[in-house]
Formats: structure tokens, C-alpha cells, sequence
């Protein structure tokens, strides 16, 4: 039995914990090979593989031996990390592979080791959980606890203790936090060791700022400085630990306040993470250069796979990158809602379950609503059009979008969230184009300005630049693009829809052209566009539509919109669309409605193509696709 | 055949038109029997009596004769509107009955003039369509249309014609358009008169401004004279239309621009609207009150049917008061965000469709997903605390949540808005507690500085007065609480809900003893509560937990969430509530989560409450309840 799975080796007494690893590994290797005669991908396999070779640090750090077989030799021969290990928690920034001869050779050290940490654990056994004293308390002369370590007992809103906690990112920062302030900080674990004759404490606070926390044996107080060094020792990374101290001067290159450190005075855990994490956030924040760099040193990092950080999306997105993303996500919603608001827009709230009388058709999500069948709604489409016969003028939603499409491809979601505008025109669609236009640079120009810090958090992961755009909207017309493909020896028809091939070429000719990676492309053929899109005056085959194009993909698509009853209908037959299902759509242009036009992104799209990211599903919180229902 | 929907009587001849409107009156008349014989109660007949109503009326217009028997003759006699009559569009201001002898009487007459009017529409018929020059070819001397009336080509964005429009609501006003200029407005037709010497025509724009064009004879041009009056006199209410004119003094009593009106030079349908309107915008915008009051007049106005309202939502939501609420409702979203962004709080989007292993139960709406059961979300519950353990820190969400109850009353929909907040706490849930007072105060305030127009326009329809708030929370224990109702002589249980009756007389006496409309009951028993709620440090019946009261109605809900999973292992336990759907959500605090708390609010709950609506179907664009899922 000498399979990676294999149990562990007979004479190596495996504790409760490692025996209960172990049984996980074998069946993540079970899995493994069930799914391999099933025949699946290696890309399928890969997150499985990785869970499988997680499972087997764990099995090392909580055993002191390496589960199954000896890996190749060729690997862990060099490079130690300068930076302190990561001690404590679960399987972070160890290597991937192990030499289990030198495993085989440490196993004796590792198990006194092991049996140290009982003891020490014994003495930790002792300490009571900590209730920090109240405001009023402290002021009517209640000490601090004499105990300077330990684990707070539950936060359940005793009361409150006025502690004034200091932001990580201001200590010994320009008009920030000076040296000889004893401080309070609040923040996870993000490196550890507690060992010999010191203990020293990384702790990350809002994902990008990271401070460093030390005790040196004190010779004064022998038994509480052990006691110190083992507690800080035994905190498991990404717990959330509360920190007391006096900052001083330091040196410290590993962290973003490389100019201090805080002298440890109290620690205390408010909630104490698992051992066992899936990944440490430290594998998760690197760049792919980085880790492909590591492959052929003695210590390659881990390339973790989508499927296991997106199953532990939390953890995910405490990388300095993903959780730039998700407030650049937030900060499009907000700079889209504030251009719009200044160009007189409302912000309105369409029903997401409309009716759904049809089959549903492909793409849509449907459900029973009180014994009739209703639909998820693809597209606010229909009810901002309704807001602009209601006399609303100027409209724009942010909010779901669902597409029941079996599409598995990195630019697709399930789910996602439209920014949606819909606008009176007086005479011409141009009027849209301008307002999207002001909207996107707005947009861009807003990003870059106000989230400097968020853009270089992500781009020291996944590097990108940022977006040019000209002054005035840039419109190139359909036919004058197919002939700038043409020109260009590629290939093209009059009214087909572009391929992704001939978007990104075009692109990079208007970018070559005109300098920009921003464009409106207008008069789509009508063929390849929606019903209720207007017909050209000058030409029917063409359309009243445009894409924007950013950096050579489609970022929002638009339109004037058919206003005329007569002209719907018309166009339905022509179309072959039924017009039943349609009739209150068309009622409100039967009652009178301004000409309208307007456009429809998608939130993740923007966030995805503006920051060059290779799959959409990096700019979605909890992203949905056809096979990923969860978290 | 003498019911009321017989077929009329045999001596009159009757257009295709009314025929067709014969028609749809026989079949509303069957199908209100069936409803009758069903045993439906009489406020679900309503809207239909309502419908066969205003079926009858546009019956009336357009034979000249009345449908059915005579009506009784007690009504009808006396006053006629001062207002210009509205003329053309379908049954806008026309009284609920007609007296059938007057009809009778008035039939022949009309009939003449139903015969002049299609002289004149013979002569309207010459018209061509007219396409307004572009900006380029008035600048090179092409002059304005010689046809100074008619129908616009379908607006195509043919070209811009550089046209200025002003608002209706500068014309005349302090620093607006002055008297003397030439202006062009677009807007609606809202009232119109073309007969005889003259020609009035009120134009509507934004829902709530409206001034007078107004044209009388010229004996110089005659001919053309005529045909304007004709003209003007054939637009339906409703229609869009451009009318230039020079800005003239006038006193014009039913406008908003009372010192103005426009001598008509040019007027042009822009989108004719149909003559048959389901009501009038006019008759949907009186308050309860008028129509009460009409009632025993010669012309009762007629009472508008939720259902017929929401049926043709556009035309409802053309009313100042129904338009104004959706802006009020938007000013809310754009408060709270903005209160929150002030707060350090980040925007978050959450899955709507979840997973839904178990049956989904009560409640849930369910769809398929990919061949696996989803859920839509009932709430973000659990997606807001998640991202607190990804570090997010203060995070809110503005989304759809889906509430699959068969609920039909007034304050409730299946589908709404929700307002989310999550944020961590250091020591105690009242730092939640002070950023939701925060954010509702400013929101209050808010609305009533900034949308102070808005409220005046939908409190001249639903009457309602600011709210009253305290500078700090106003916090009301629930053991308090139920004191307060014993004192006044209420029943009330120790553990149980309060009822809607109780909570109303705890909001009169907290309003009473503290002149706040306005406070949080805090402490809400744990039995009461979602599983994920801390329960109280010193008395584990009940909770850190509070709903926001608003004139005595709950309009928020809220509590620190319990961030320990062993903890919540046993709530679950305890609780008899299934832990293995909520893994992900667990694992979410086993990898380490900082104490939390946080509140939900209903978009629509808010409105409906702050403007003292009587219905919450009034807040919302495209209200969603059991059996109503269109438009």
C-alpha cells in the first residue's frame, strides 16, 4: 500500500487530531481517484489535489511525520523565508512538498517538541477567560486584569470599555501615531512565532496594513514572560487578537509600518480561528509571478485553485488584491450613481420576478409564483422604459441580473449586477452617448483619483494600467469599423456580430487610431440587436445602438429605444416575438411616451475589464455560474 | 335584457369603435357576475365596477350615447367645471354617471358634432408629418416648418435640431424665463379645448408643472387659424407635444404658472397618445378628500381602484403625488448611502439565487438551478456577516429580498427593497445602535430639507406631517416596554410578539412620555429571534437585539449577530434548526470573525410609514403581492 493515500506508517503513534486528518486525506484521495476514472480535466482535478496536499501539512503539523510515501527528493533543499514563520496555524506559507527523509530525521525533535507544547498548553489550560473591565470600571479605579494574556470570554455587549483603538496603517505614519504612545490595537494574526526566548506577532488589519508586536524574555518575570512567549505562540493565524503596548522605533521590512513595532504589554484573543484553514491568506495574496518563480526553489508556494478559494471566499478576500476589488466594486456603484445624479437622474427599483406566462425560454431562471409560473428578470430592460412613460425623465437601477445560460466560460456569470440607465432624449440618441460618456469618465477618472491605494493593492497582484479616454465620446460606426478590420486583412460581414477575435483587433486599431481604449461602435446592424431597438432613418438594416468598447471587449450595450406602439408591433411580427406577453409594455407607449434611449453594464464586467483581471468571477463577492450555487 | 350591461339600444348607430368598446363592457359585465356569484367580497369587485365604469365613459365619448339603461337621476345636475373641459382624450373629468334622459336629449347634438369633428379631421388628414430641420440647415438659412401644426415624423434622431427647451417650471418664475421671450416647452397635453374662436391647451411637464398655451382666432389668416383650433382641439390628453410661442402675462388661476401663459405659434405631437385612456391622470391625482366631497355634486369624481391604477402603473405614477413618492424613495436610498459612506461603510452586492438543499420551506420562492434546487434570498443575512469575516469591516447593501407569503394586507409584498447594514463592533452592539440612529436622522432630515417640494406634493394627496426624532437613540428596554403597555393597561406577555395593536400603543405612549415618534425596543426575547442573534450577556431570554419603531410601527430590525460557531452549533441545537445547510456560513466565523451587529430595513416600509401612506403598494414602482405579478 505505498498509494498517496496510504496510512500512515505503523510504528508513528498518530494522535486523535491526526488520525482524524488522516481519514480526510484518504477520502480526498478516494474522490481523487474516483474522479480520475470519471475522466475529468486536469483543471477539474486541480483544486482537489490542492485540498489533498493541505490536508497532508496539516497531518505534518499535527503529527511531527509526513502522511503516505516520500516525495520526489529533488525539491526542499533550499531558501529558508527571512520573514517570521508562520507559526500555529494551519499549513500557512509551509511548502508544499516535503522531504520526508529530513521529516523522517526531525520526527524525533518534532515530538519533543510536540510533548514541550502539551506542557506549555498545560500551563496555558490554566488561564482564565478574560473580561476586559467597563468605562465606569476603569474610572472608579478597577484596574486592568492582572492577567496580560489569554482569551477574552465571548464579546456579548457586557458593556463598553472605552478603550480608543489606534488604526494600524497611522502607527508611526506622518501625522500618524508617534513612537512612545502606548497603544491599543485591534487586528487578525497574521504571523507568529512564539519560541525560545521571544515572541513575535504580525497583525494585519484591514486586509493591507500590518504591524509588528514582540516580547523578549524578561528576566524580572521569568514565568510570565514564558507564558507570554507559548500563548502568543499557540494563537492560530487570521485570529482576531486585541493588542496593548508602547510603540517604538524599529526596523521591520516585512511589514507596511516598517518604521515601529508596539513592545507587547497585553494579548488577547476576541475569537480564536481553527488551526486547520483551508489556505493561509499570506499563499493567497501572491501574484502568480511570484509563485511561479518559487517552482523551481526549495520552497515553492502553493498556486491555490479558483474552486478552493471561491468554497472559502471569506478567506479569499481578506488578500489585499481581492478586498481592493470589492471596494473598487463599490466604488464604481458610487461614482456611477453620483455622475448620473449631477446629469439630473433618479435611481429607481424594477421587480426582479416579472411574468413569466411562456415556457421561460433558454436563459431565463423561473419559479412558482402562488401557482402561476414566474421568471428571474434578465435585464431591467421593459421597466425602465415604463419609468420614462411615467414621467420619470432620467432614470438609473443598480441591481441583479439573471441569465440561466450554460456558459462556463471566465466572462460569464449567472448572476450579476446591471447598472442600468434609461433617459428622454429631445431630438437624438447622441444625448445618451454624451451622458454615458461623462458617466464612464467619471468613472475612470474617479478610481484613479480616489482609490490610489485600493488600485495599487490590486495591481501589485494583477497588474494593469490604467484606462485612456478621449475628451468627447469617440463613435466609430459600424461600417466604418468592418472596413478598419478589413484594411487590416481581417475578416468581417456586414450585419454578423462580431467574435471575440475581431472585438479585441478592433480595439487595438481605434486604440492605435485614435489613442483611446474607450469607444462608443454605433449603428449596429438591427438583425443582431433586440426588438425594441430603433431602426436607423436612413437605413433600416442598421440600428440606433452602440457597444462600448474597453480595451477591445464589450462593456455596456445601449440605444434608442422604439417609442411607437405601431412600430413595436410591426417590428415584433417582423421578429416573430409575440406580442401578448408584451401588452402592458406596449400600453405605455400607446398612452404617450417621450422618444428614449439609454444602456445597461454590468458591475462585475467593468470592475473585470478595468483592472485587466483574467476571470470575472474575481470581481464578484459570492460569484454564481453554472456549476457554483455556494457559498 | 335590462341589466346593466345590455346591448344598447337599437335605434342608435354605433361606430366600429364602440362596438368594439360594447364589447369589452358585455364581457367586464359577465365576468362581474361570475365574481358576484363567486361570492367575492366587495372590495375585490371594486376595481372591476370601477373598470365597467370607465368602460361606460369612453362608451359615451365615443358614440355620443350612453350604454345600458338610464342611471338614476338624482345626480347630475348642477356645476360644471371652471377648468377647461378635458377634451379629446378618454373620460379624464367626465362624471361617474350620466344623466341617460340628458344624453338622450344631448344625442342628437352630439352626433352633429361628432359628424363637424370628422369634417375636421378631414381637413387635420392633409397634414404632413413634419420633421424638424437639423441645427446645420437653420444656420444656413433653411427657415422653421411652414406647417406650424401637426404630427412629427416618428422621432428617429434623424439630426439635432439645436433647439433650447425650457422648463414649464421657469416660465414666469423668479429668475426664470421672463415675459416677452420666445420659448419652446415639451410636455404633456393635460387639459385641452379647441372649438370655436379659441384654442386652450395646458401643458404638463415633470408631473407637477403646468402652464397655458393658449390661441384665439386671427382674422388675418383665418383658414390657418381654424385649423390650428381644430388641431389643438384633436390631441389626446396625454400625448407629448412640442408648442413654441412667445411668454405672455396672464392670470391662469389652475396652473402652476399662474402669471404666464404662451401665445401658441407652433404646436407639434411629439407621441399621440390613444383616445382611450383608462383614466385620466387628473382624476388619479385628487386626494380622498375631494372625492369624498364630490360625491353629493352633480360631478362626482370617480374613485380610481388600486388594481385599475396598477394595472396602467405609467399612468398612474404621472401623478405629482405618485411621482413624487418614487423620488422620495430614491432621496431615501441616496440618504442612506450617503450617511453611510460619511459612517465608513462599503457597498456590497450579495447573491440573490442561494442554495437551496432543503425544501426551501415556507416563504422561499425556488427555481432550478442546473438541475439542483435554489432559493432566492430572503434576506443577505448571512452574505452581510460573511463579508465581515472577509475583513470588510462596515459594509451595506441595497437589494431586492423575495418574501414568498401569502400574505395580502397592506404593508406587506413579496418582493421589496431592503437596506442592509453590517458592521464590526469592538465592545458593545450599541455602536450599531448609534449608526442607525445616525442614519435614520439624517435620512429624516434629509427629506424633509431636500425633497421639501416632492413631500408638499404628495402631502397635498395623502396628508402628513415630519417626524419626530431625539438627538441621541432613544432606547427602550423590552422589559420597559411591557411595563409601560401593563401601566396603560394593555395585556402583554413576557416572551411573545408584540401584536400590531400593541406595538401602535407602545408607540403613543413612548411618543407621550418621550415626543418621539421615533425610538429602538431593545432586548427582544431570544424565543422571538433568528437563531443567528446573540443572546444577552445577563439573561439569556432574551437578546442583543432591537426593532426600530416608527409612529408605532416596526420599520427596522436588527441585533448583534453571534460571531462564535461552537456557540451558534448549540443555538442551532437548541433551536432544532439543521446545521449542515449552513456550513459555509460557520466555517465563515471558525476562520476567525470579529464581534458584529447590524439591521435590516425595508425600502418601501420606510416610505410608507414616513409619508403615512395607506398602503405600501403606494411606495413601490411595480408592487409585487400574492396575486399580482404584473405589469
Amino acid at each position: 500500500m505505498m498509494c498517496s493515500t496510504s496510512a500512515p506508517p505503523a510504528d508513528v503513534e498518530v494522535s486523535a487530531e491526526g488520525l482524524e486528518i488522516g481519514a480526510s486525506i484518504k477520502a480526498k484521495g478516494d474522490a481523487i481517484r474516483d474522479l480520475k476514472a470519471g475522466g475529468v480535466s486536469k483543471d477539474e482535478l486541480k483544486p482537489h489535489i490542492e485540498e489533498l496536499l493541505e490536508l497532508k501539512q496539516l497531518y505534518v503539523k499535527a503529527t511531527g511525520t509526513a502522511f503516505g510515501p516520500p516525495p520526489s527528493d529533488k525539491k526542499a533543499k533550499k531558501g529558508k523565508s527571512k520573514a517570521p514563520a508562520s507559526g500555529g496555524g494551519g499549513g500557512g506559507g509551509q511548502p508544499k512538498q516535503m522531504d520526508t527523509r529530513k521529516a523522517d530525521k526531525a520526527k524525533k525533535a518534532e515530538q519533543a517538541r510536540l510533548a514541550a507544547e502539551a506542557r506549555d498548553l498545560e500551563i496555558l489550560k490554566g488561564l482564565e477567560p478574560v473580561l476586559y473591565p467597563s468605562k465606569e470600571q476603569l474610572e472608579a479605579g478597577v484596574g486592568e486584569p492582572s492577567q496580560r494574556i489569554g482569551d477574552y470570554s465571548l464579546t456579548r455587549s457586557e458593556h463598553e470599555t472605552g478603550r480608543v483603538f489606534s488604526s494600524v496603517k497611522d502607527l508611526g505614519a506622518p501625522g500618524g501615531v508617534p513612537v512612545g504612545r502606548e497603544v491599543w490595537i485591534r487586528g487578525r494574526v497574521h504571523q507568529v512565532r512564539g519560541k525560545g526566548g521571544s515572541a513575535f506577532l504580525v497583525v494585519r488589519q484591514d486586509t493591507a496594513s500590518t504591524v509588528q508586536a514582540v516580547h523578549f524574555k524578561d528576566k524580572e518575570n521569568p514565568e510570565d514572560s514564558r507564558r507570554m512567549i507559548k500563548f502568543v505562540g499557540t494563537l492560530p493565524l487570521e485570529s482576531i487578537v486585541d493588542v496593548k503596548g508602547l510603540l517604538v522605533e524599529a526596523n521591520v521590512k516585512s511589514c507596511t509600518q516598517n518604521n515601529v513595532e508596539i513592545k507587547i504589554d497585553s494579548v488577547y484573543a476576541v475569537s480564536r480561528a481553527s488551526l486547520f484553514l483551508p489556505f493561509s491568506v499570506e499563499d493567497a495574496a501572491r501574484s502568480e509571478e511570484e509563485v511561479e518563480a518559487s517552482q523551481e526553489t526549495g520552497r515553492p508556494f502553493p498556486r491555490l485553485g479558483q474552486d478552493l478559494r471561491l468554497d472559502n471566499r471569506w478567506l479569499d478576500l481578506r488578500t489585499p488584491a481581492n478586498n481592493a476589488i470589492m471596494r473598487l466594486q463599490s466604488g464604481v456603484c458610487q461614482l456611477f450613481r453620483e455622475s448620473l445624479y449631477a446629469q439630473g437622474f433618479m435611481e429607481i427599483h424594477t421587480p426582479k420576478i416579472i411574468p413569466g406566462e411562456s415556457e421561460g425560454g433558454a436563459g431565463v431562471f423561473t419559479t412558482d409564483y402562488f401557482g402561476k409560473q414566474a421568471c428571474l428578470a434578465q435585464s431591467p430592460q421593459l421597466y425602465k422604459q415604463m419609468a420614462i412613460s411615467a414621467d420619470m425623465g432620467r432614470v438609473f437601477e443598480v441591481g441583479p441580473v439573471f441569465r440561466a445560460e450554460n456558459s462556463n466560460t471566465r466572462r460569464h456569470l449567472t448572476e450579476f449586477n446591471g447598472l442600468d440607465l434609461e433617459m428622454s432624449i429631445t431630438d437624438h440618441y447622441n444625448e445618451v452617448i454624451q451622458v454615458l460618456h461623462n458617466t464612464f469618465k467619471s468613472i475612470f477618472s474617479g478610481l484613479e483619483e480616489r482609490y490610489k491605494d485600493q488600485l495599487d493593492a490590486v495591481r501589485m497582484q494583477y497588474p494593469s494600467t490604467a484606462v485612456r479616454v478621449t475628451e468627447e465620446p469617440l463613435v466609430v460606426h459600424w461600417e466604418d469599423g468592418i472596413q478598419m478590420l478589413r484594411d487590416a486583412g481581417h475578416e468581417a460581414n456586414d450585419f454578423d456580430d462580431l467574435s471575440g477575435a475581431q472585438e479585441l483587433a478592433l480595439g487595438e486599431l481605434v486604440a492605435e487610431k485614435f489613442g483611446s481604449d474607450f469607444f462608443f461602435l454605433d449603428r449596429f446592424p438591427t438583425q443582431i440587436r433586440p426588438f425594441y431597438t430603433m431602426p436607423c432613418p436612413d437605413d433600416k438594416r442598421y440600428s440606433n445602438s452602440y457597444d462600448l468598447i474597453l480595451r477591445g471587449q464589450e462593456i455596456c450595450s445601449g440605444a434608442q429605444r422604439c417609442h411607437d406602439a405601431d412600430m413595436l408591433m410591426q417590428i415584433l411580427e417582423e421578429k416573430g416575438v409575440p406580442a401578448e406577453p408584451l401588452s402592458d409594455y406596449i400600453n405605455a407607449f400607446r398612452h404617450g411616451c417621450p422618444p428614449h434611449g439609454g444602456g445597461g453594464v454590468g458591475l462585475e464586467r467593468i470592475v473585470f475589464l478595468y483592472l485587466g483581471l483574467d476571470n470575472i468571477r474575481k470581481a464578484s463577492m459570492f460569484p454564481r455560474d453554472p456549476s457554483r450555487c455556494s457559498p
